[in-house]
Parts: structure tokens; C-alpha cells; sequence
């Protein structure tokens, strides 16, 4: 792989400072997770840690405290003028298209989308949502896609108004390939036109500027409310914030609440976010270019070879030659590399790119690879 | 069109005599109904005649009576151990794949269905039911269209298991076009085989076998469930049979009445429908040849062309040349013929054949619509 | 029962003359329905009197022709801008309060209503809603039931807010005992100073202004939405209004068809409806005369009693001593008076008024009666 | 108050010593929280704690790790063969009624139930029940008031069957008060005779034992699942079990899943449980003699009066007199005491047992409330 990984767009956007970590001394690098990948006691010490700096004060059924704090900055992040937190992705994800289909009860989704098929149906079984699957096998949802299920929808004898398009982006179940921005332009202001509603599922959005070019707030912008896991890029222990106008906010928690998920005291799920979340951008950024390093080496080494999708995010693919797979890396857990399980059919490595990249330099790191090679 | 469009294995299949018709004095022939097309005035009269012949018990609560009656007929007819009114097919079909779903909450069903775009999305709002639309654009789903999502069902983080597959044919959306046998059975032991239960939406059912040379007991024998309609072609003023085993028609009433479908008295409804169902069969092949005819007569004039599709039931096409068909269709009406409005693009009549064509002569209603031709 | 059954206040109410009454041969006394119990052959000559009369258009899926017509008359008859035909009270009842309650969902009823006890649990099992049940065993819900648990609604620790009252009267499982009028005018005004709306349940509510002085439209006045009964009172073989404001109205077939409701020609339920609306106020007045005279000649015999609830409508009580029941009302059977079964624990007959009591003279009505007695 | 607040029952019931308690150096004396009112920073010292005693292992979205050890352990201490983790007391009751109805939709519930109160009607809104609410205003739910509506309910004109009875005890929104323990098993024998399922709302179960005289296991064996809190006696930071019969728990974690229920990561939320869960009835119990010195100091002082409902649990009431007691509270607080807020119409301040009674000698926990009088 010839061409970097990382694009040279991402190079100036990330200039800024990051703000001091909180106190990591693992030196673990893991290629499976979004983020750190903390075990319990790594948790457990980095919550004293926060706790003791005072900057955690307990919520209530997951109200005010540390949860309001949040709340504010990531609506701020996002460039929304409200947000609120929802224990699961699963949960924010079901009442954004439950509050916002109001009475139009078709949903169009990607077929691909962690909505459509990890959460149970459970749009369409507690709230009675018509969820449409469409672009079988795609990652980008385009007006193409939309548009005739929309007329579709109005020419049935009965009503069945689309109410709401709900889009991934990132896509995890297409290896985190991106969405089309220009499409995601035009499905919006379609959708507007319509008076259509909006919903962002960016589970892993703070992941896109790096690779789009386009900051979160241009996301979000396109959307009414937008989605984005604490856990997975921000060390959470669980919980995700749902963000939007005041009118989609108000009153939201007591939806929250019937559900099931008012958590009496949500703090110790999200009390390392507010850290993570300031520096994250950067931390990203500085971890596709230990990549980039480490790819270097590898593929000079020629025993490795790199690939990427061509609208990648996070994810980028290893593959060797001559040893099998498996036991590279089991060799490589040996020596504090977490490998994810090679595809059964390619024998290739998902590698999820994160900052504990930055936890050795790409030369050691590579040298620990090519060891695993042989034994 | 020098092929008949009536097939070849139609002729033998349907030689045993029609029972006494009801008084019929009319001799408008209506080319858009899949009945008769009945008004007021006529079913009335009708009503009156089954009434006075003494044919008629009241239901209590479309229990027992003639309802009763006409379920135990309808069983018979296809061949299933039980059947149960219900007041309209857009019920029958929701109550059949709500009773099949059972915890299993995916139902496949084809994007062109009535099920799935005329039904207001009430088994997706009222029972939580997510149907999934496969094989847009086509009147065949293919077991490719359906071995697919139940595996993918099976893969989500969460179980969302397909409990049904519900196919529609004849396709109303589809012009009438037929689901191919072939795929019927090919999906059908696949269902059975993975435990999933299958419906058969059949409103028009009995007009298949002369066209595919099955019986109706045979498409019945590859489904748990089936509706017919009970007024398209057998000219009640509503009412649709759902039929299946004893099991599942056991207490399906109450279901009935807790969608508000039990009507007090159902009889007036379907009263005219038992002596409809039982010469049905007959009367349309009839009509079918009359069609051919027909369509000679017009063919040979060489101002009309038909057009038949390859997968075709109960439609045929005619175009006209040199006149605008609007005009035909005006001037027909005066003549006594209904013709649909032409379609705005092509300028086609779509055609439906039933046996108001046996009301006059093939040559005479061929003359009409020459006439019709030329003021 | 020295007291006539007919309060005096009803006299001076219904002076009007009754137009030209359907063509009805029988001269069946039928103390059991609600209307005149018609069978399958007088229902069938009605209807072909009043098709030849040509008062009736076919209606296109329960839309326009003769349904638009009933439509505007009850809407006028209720005092209501709008209305719609519903095929079943059933389902009448749970669109009225499935809309009226949008967002806030309890529903206060009572606990003695056809909603509550006779639908199949579907507005809570369809539409999620909360059915609380007031007043076990009363036919008045008084405000006192009303507003604890307005109150409480609120104080839950998520709003679970009152949407909706919906009241019956008469109360068919309270022998069609009327609410008081006093307690309707005190709930209305509170509610709508809460903002909570308020339905009637009125299936046979033109037999109240009789008892209780009131205008059906002093009733309708105080609720949004008002159901009432095509069949019971007038003689549909099915069907209900549900009348309401143009924006309550506006849209709901959508709904209607949803849940498999829109029957496709409905014009055969409710033909013979306009005729007995327009007339139903004064043919029940003057069978409660006959009622009086009737119950006079019983009681001067000392073989009946009569008993009537302080606050009934349609239904009375008679006695008999000396006889087994049973007996009384096989053989008046045979003279052509159908009368209820009689009570298992008291041997009451409950009597239904309605205009079969003026196919015969009192006086021989009686006799008939008295001569069931001795055999 | 002579008597004891403390029955005789309790004191030889919990002889067996408790394990060694987490460390604790607080000295504050909650009087309104069920267990300790751990803040942050007690919280997150105690999880370090924990973690570093090598008791945690991560769960995976809920499964496994510390969450089956907490599953496996709360499934003995009631005495069911199995249970599962839930994140909220609201959810847990929510799945088991669901999971327990099946098709009989109806559920009886305690008008003064948490799951009828303070849930947002999600079982209704989400899962169609008919939750019915009976015995306003009462702790206990007798035979006599559900038998009455299992009977009604099977004598709608359409099936409505109940197919739960769910009793909460303690009862929260009645100070506490147990229900009677022959009447629970009254219903429990009815119940299973009728074939209609039990499901007990044991948020603070575990209080019962000293009070009733019976184990939990008592309790638990007359119902077929059991919800126990995990934060409320237990000092979680939240969470629930919900125990039953093996058939009952399997796959059950997909409806936890599909309501959006599974934590990512839930042992945060609950690490401490398993060391407060097997030492909370002997801490219990010695709260509740320390409870007793204290009342008998304070009311040999004559200046506060204590009351203590018949079927009082957790709680008592204390009153003072001559003084506003809203700053006797705010002046015990700045002696390390927590009172709640003083009744608005009674001025009596609502105490809540627990172990943080335990932190000071009742002499002087009496001494500072007594001192808190004068300022």
C-alpha cells in the first residue's frame, strides 16, 4: 500500500493541543477496539482518578449532575442546541425515529444499519415503526434509493407517509465504510423539502472528519437529531447521547424513563467521557499516522500487505503470507498486541485503527508483527 | 396477437356444468370488475332471490348461519380444515400473519404487495409485525429473494427470526401477473423446512388455474394459511375467507372482534356468494374463450392490437390506433361496455376478463367497440 | 307499578308526525332487541323497497354514495360538524378514543363499559392505550371517580397523563340504566378546563331524551366525539356513527382502513338507516305508551308485576307468580311475542321497548300474555 | 412508643456473622436512602476496592463476567433456578409481565404499585397489556378483590383473560407496608389453580424477612418470577434481578436487548453488590436495634414521638414538638444526620432504616437529633 492511509485532507484539520491525558500505563496496543479497549481495573483507577479531580457530581435517575455536564458539552460538540443521555445506542437510536415519525410511520433505513438488524425489531415491535430496509449490501443510502420509496408511500390506498430517513455513518456492519457526504447532502435537502425528518446514527462520527474532510457539526447539520456511542471512541463503560432542537429534547426523559432506561445513577457509566471527548479528534488523528508508520514497515518488510476500503473510516485490512493467520496472532497476544480473529475466508486482519496506536512507536510495534511471523 | 390468450391447458380442465345462474337481466359488459360489478339495484334483487329461496339463516355476530355455511364451503373449495369471514381482506391478512408471527416478528413479503402498500402498515403499527418488502418491481418472489433475509435474520446481535413469508398472487400491482408455481413450491419446502410458516394472499385465487393448470387446492396445500376474497369474483358486497387448520382458526374470532371485525350481521354481505363460488371457475374459462374471440374479431379489423403479459391472469391490453382511446372509451360506455380508463402513457386499455363477457355475443361486442372507433 | 313507566316530561317532546314508514308485514312482538329484530326475508324486502325508492348510491370502500348521505345526517342529527361510518361500534369506539388521545394516554372509563369488558382488551392491546376502569358496578361515573385519579396520573415519576374520559349511557351491563345528566355536565366542564377530551359511547343514545328530557345534542354537546349505533335502534344490519369536530374526522378513514374496516361496498349494512333515524325519536315514544297501557292491563290482572330502575331507559322488568317462567315464555312465543329468557335467580323477564310494540293493540298484546300464563 | 419498633420474630432469625464489609469511613447517617447513599467518591473507592481484589470480570453487552457471578448468586439467595441482570427495577417488571402474559393480555396490579404509578404506562404504551389496577389505596391485595375480575374478564363478549397477578412488597407508595403474607399465598393458590401467572415487584425484598418472619425464599416460591433491586439495599449504582424458572430467563436477554437494556459494560453498575447482597439482612437487623435504642432515648426525652405502621417494614415516623421540624432537619444536618423533608400537613419526618444506623451508638445519634432541637 503504496498511498498512506490517511488522507492528506486529515494532515492541517488537527492541529490543536490535546488536553492532558488522564493516567494511562498500559502499554497494550489493541487493533479490535473503538477506543482503549480498558479492562476493569484500568477503569476502576481512571474513575478514582476523575472522581477525586471533583469533577464528578452524582445525577439523578440520570439527570443533572456529571449527565447534565455531559450533555451540554456534547450538544455543543455537535452543534445542536440540546442533547440527553440514553444508556444504549439501541435505545437513543429507537426513540429518535419514535419521537420523530410522530404520525408517518415508515422509516426508511439502510438495510445494513445496526438499527435494522442488532436491535430486535424493537422499532417495530414497541412503537409499531415500519422500518424499510434499503441498498442491500451498501454502505451509502442514496436519493435514488429514497425518493421512489417516498412516492411509493404516498400512492398506497391508505397512508403510509414516510416519516422519517435514518442514516449510519459510519457503516460497522460494511467494515465502517462512510456514507457519501454529497449524497447524505442531497437525501437532507430532499428530505426537507418534504418535511421529512432526520436521523443520524454516528455511533462513531467523531472517527469522519479525519477521513471526509467534514467537521461533525457539518453531519449533524444535515440531520434533526443525531446519535454518537459514549463507549466506543470515549472509554465509556456503556450510554450514548442523543442530540437535537429543544422541542426533540423536551420532555424526551420521560420517554426515557417508560422504556427503561432512567439509570438511577448513570455517573460511573460515562464519568471518563468529558476527557476522552475533548481529545479524541486529535488522538485519532495522531493514531492514522502511527498507522501510516507502521504500514510503512510492514509492507518494506514485504511479508505484510495493507488494504483500505476506498471509503474507509477506521478500519483497514492486513494480510501475510506464508504463515497462517491464526497463529500470528496468537503469537502476537504474546507480545501485547491484540489482534482481531482473521477473516475465515481471506485470512485477512480487521484492524481497527485507535489510539492505543500511540502506546509504542510504529517501529517496535512492527518489529513485535514481523516476530509474530515466525514463532 | 394470433395466439389465443386463453392456454392450451385451460380447455379440459373445467368441463362439469355450472349450476342455475341467479337473475341476471343485465347486459352491460364491464371489462374493469373481476365480477360482475353489481349495482344497487341488481344486488337487491339478488339478495331477494337467495333470501326468498330460503338459502339464508342470519349469523349472530358473522357466526354460524350463512356465514357458517360459507366457511364450510370455502373450506371444502380449498381444501383446508377450517375458515373463518372475515369482513375485509385487508383484515384477513393481518390476522393470518399476526396468528402465524407468533414470537417470530419478520414477515417477508413481496415490495409489490397489497399487504405491503395498501394496508396502511396496520400489521407494522397495531401487532408490531416488521415486514420486510423483497423483490421490488416483480410479481415473483424467488426462494434468492428469501433464503437470504432469513439468514440475516438469524445474524443480528439480537434474534429477530422470520416467522412468515406472505406472497401475493395474482399481484394486483403487478397487472395480475402470477407468482411462478415453481418458486411457490421451491419456497415452500424451504419455509417448512426451517420451521417458518407461510400465507398465501389468494383475494383472486380462483381465476389461477386456468391460467397455470393448478387447481386452487394446490396452491392452498403450500401455504398454513389462505384468503380469498369473497366479492372480486364472487360478488358479494365485501368479505374475504380466511382458511387453515383447525388450530389456527381455533379462537381467531376473538381477534376478529377485538379489530372491531365482527359485524352483527354479516349475511347481506356475502349472501350471493355460494352460488357465485360454485360456477366461478366455469364462467371465467367461458369468459376466457369469449375473450379470444373477441380479441379476433378486433385483431382482424386491424384498428385494435392486444398484448398479453407472459405471466399473465385475469388482464389482457388493447391499444387502438388513429383515434385517442379516451374518445373509445366514452363512446364504448354508451354502447354498454365499461372499459377502464386508458393508461396515460401508453394509451392501452387494461382489459379484466370476467364473465360479463358472456352477456353478449364475442362479434356483437366486437362491433360495439369498432363502432365505438369512429363515433 | 301505579306510576306510568313513561316519565310525563316526554310527552310534550315528540309531537312532531313520523314520516312514511318501510313496508313491514309482521306483526312479531320482539321484547328482546333494540329495534324490530328484523329477519334475513323482511330485511331483504326493505332493502329492495328502498333501492327501488332510489335512495341509495353504491359507497366506494364505506366512502361517499349512501354513506355520504348517512354521514351528513347523523352529523346533523348529533350536532356535530362532521361524521363517519364505522362498520362496528367496536371499532368506532377505539378510533374515537385511539385519536383523542394522542400522546397522553390513560383513558378513564368505566368499569361497567362495552369498551372496558366487551372489545377484546384492543384499545390497550392495538393502540398501547391505558384503559383505567372507574366505578365498579355503577352506571354513573361521577366526577369524585374522575378527578383522584386525574391527579394521581400526574404524580407518577414519568407523566402518564389523562388524555381522554369516555363515558357510556346508556349502560347496556347495567340493564341500560342511564348516567345522570348532572354528573356528565360536571366532568365535561372539568375536563375540558384540564384539557383532557371526552367521548361518548351513546350506541343507543336517541332512546335517552325520552327519560331524561334532553336533546341527543344537549348530550353530544358535551363530549368531542359521540358513537352511536346504526343497527341497535335502527335497524342497520350493522354498523356506527362516530361523529366529531372536521379536524377529529379529517383523515380518520385512514384509520378506519388500517384496521381492516373499510368494507368495500357498505351500503348494504345501513340502507334501511335513514328511514327509521328520521323517525325512531317518536315510534319509541309512542311504544312506551303502548308499554304503559300494557304494563296497566298486566298489573290490573294480579298475575304480573312490573319493576323499573330509577334511572333506566329501554329495558323493564316483569313478573309473573304462580308459573314457571319458562313455561311463559315458550308460549307466548308461540303467540308470537318473543320475550327474553327470564332471569336464573329472580325469574325476571327484562322487557325491551321498542316499535314492535305497536304492531298490536295493548289490550290484545296483554291478552296474548295473560293467556301464556295457563297455557 | 413502648413497644419495639423491632419484632421478636426477627432477633434470633440472622445469627450467622456477616462478612467483612467494604471500607467505609464515612460517619454521615442517611435517614432516607434504603442502603448506604453512597456518593461518588465512596462509590468509586469501594469499586476500586473490589477490582483490586480480583472479584470482577468484564461482562460482554450484559453477559457473563461479574454479571453472571451476580446472576448465579441472586438466583440461589431467592431460590429459583435462574435470573438475570436488568439495568432498571422499571424494566425488569416491564420484561417479566410481558414474558408471563403471553396471550392472556390482562394483568392485575396494586392500584398503589411503583409498575402501575411510576412507570410511564410502558407496559401498556409498548407491550399492549391491560395492566388493571385494584385495591386504591391499599398495601395488600386481597383474594376478594382479584377473584371478582378473573371472573369478569373471562365474561367479555371477547376473550380478555388475566394472565398475571404482580404484587409489589414492600409497598413504596404506601410508606412501606408489607402485604399480608396468608394473602399472598391465598392469590399465589388461586393463581396456579387458574393457570394464571404470578410475578412479585421485590424491589426491597430482603427487608421482609425480619418483619414477616419469613425467608425470601417464602416469598419468592409463591410466584413464578421475582424482582429485586440492586441498588436500593445493595448499594449498586443501579440494576435489577430478575429471577424465575429456567424456561422463563432463556432468552430473555433479547428483550432486554431489544428494549435497549443491555449495557455495554454493566459491571460498574454493580460491583459492589455481591458484597453488601450477602450481609445485608444481619445489617438489617442490627439496624433495626439500633433504631430501637434511639427511639427509646428520644422518647424518654419526651420532646420526639415515634409511630410505626402495623405492617410497617423499613420505615417509622418521628414527630417533634415545639419546634418547625423543617429546621430540626436542617440543623441534624449539619450534624452528619440526613432527615427527609417533614410531612407538609403532619410535620412527622418519614425515617428509613438502614445500616448507616450503624455508624454511630444510638446514645449519641440521639444526642445530636436532641441537640438539633435548640439550634
Amino acid at each position: 500500500m503504496t498511498t498512506p492511509l490517511l488522507p492528506a485532507t486529515a494532515t492541517a484539520a488537527h492541529a490543536t493541543a490535546p488536553g492532558k491525558p488522564l493516567h494511562d500505563t498500559s502499554r497494550r496496543v489493541d487493533l479490535v477496539s473503538d477506543g482503549l479497549g480498558l479492562d476493569p481495573h484500568e477503569y476502576a483507577t481512571q474513575l478514582q482518578q476523575v472522581v477525586d479531580a471533583g469533577a464528578i457530581d452524582a445525577d439523578n435517575y440520570s439527570c443533572g449532575g456529571a449527565i447534565g455536564r455531559l450533555e451540554a458539552l456534547f450538544a455543543k460538540l455537535l452543534g445542536k442546541p440540546a442533547a440527553m443521555y440514553v444508556p444504549t445506542g439501541t435505545l437513543a437510536n429507537h426513540l429518535a425515529v419514535r419521537r420523530l415519525a410522530g404520525d408517518d410511520r415508515r422509516v426508511l433505513v439502510q438495510a445494513e444499519s445496526h438499527l435494522y438488524n442488532d436491535s430486535g425489531d424493537g422499532a417495530q415491535a414497541l412503537s409499531g415503526l415500519n422500518l424499510v430496509p434499503l441498498a442491500p449490501g451498501q454502505a451509502t443510502l442514496r436519493l435514488a434509493d429514497v425518493q421512489p420509496w417516498v412516492e411509493r408511500s404516498r400512492g398506497g390506498r391508505v397512508r403510509n407517509e414516510v416519516g422519517v430517513i435514518a442514516i449510519e455513518t459510519p457503516v460497522r456492519r460494511r467494515d465502517h465504510a462512510m456514507a457519501d457526504f454529497g449524497e447524505l447532502e442531497r437525501i437532507s435537502a430532499y428530505a426537507r423539502e418534504q418535511g421529512i425528518r432526520l436521523h443520524l446514527d454516528g455511533a462513531r462520527l467523531f472517527t469522519l472528519p479525519l477521513h471526509s474532510g467534514r467537521p461533525v457539526t457539518a453531519y449533524a447539520a444535515l440531520f434533526d437529531s443525531v446519535y454518537v456511542s459514549l463507549w466506543k471512541n470515549f472509554n465509556g463503560a456503556g450510554g450514548a447521547i442523543l442530540a437535537g432542537s429543544e422541542a426533540f429534547i423536551d420532555g424526551l426523559f420521560h420517554q426515557r424513563r417508560m422504556f427503561g432506561g432512567a439509570l438511577p445513577s448513570a455517573w460511573p457509566q460515562v464519568a471518563l467521557v468529558e476527557a476522552y471527548a475533548n481529545r479524541f479528534e486529535d488522538d485519532y488523528a495522531r493514531a492514522w499516522r502511527a498507522a501510516d508508520e507502521l504500514v510503512g514497515h510492514l509492507e518494506a518488510s514485504g511479508r505484510f500487505r495493507a488494504r483500505r476500503l476506498p471509503d474507509g473510516s477506521s478500519r483497514f485490512f492486513l494480510s501475510v503470507a506464508g504463515v497462517a493467520p491464526e497463529l500470528v496472532a496468537e503469537r502476537a497476544r504474546g507480545r501485547g498486541i491484540v489482534l482481531a480473529w482473521p477473516h475465515p475466508d481471506t485470512g485477512e486482519f480487521p484492524v481497527q485503527v485507535n489510539p492505543t496506536l500511540l502506546r509504542l512507536p510504529p517501529a517496535e510495534l512492527a518489529r513485535r508483527l514481523l516476530d509474530s511471523l515466525d514463532g
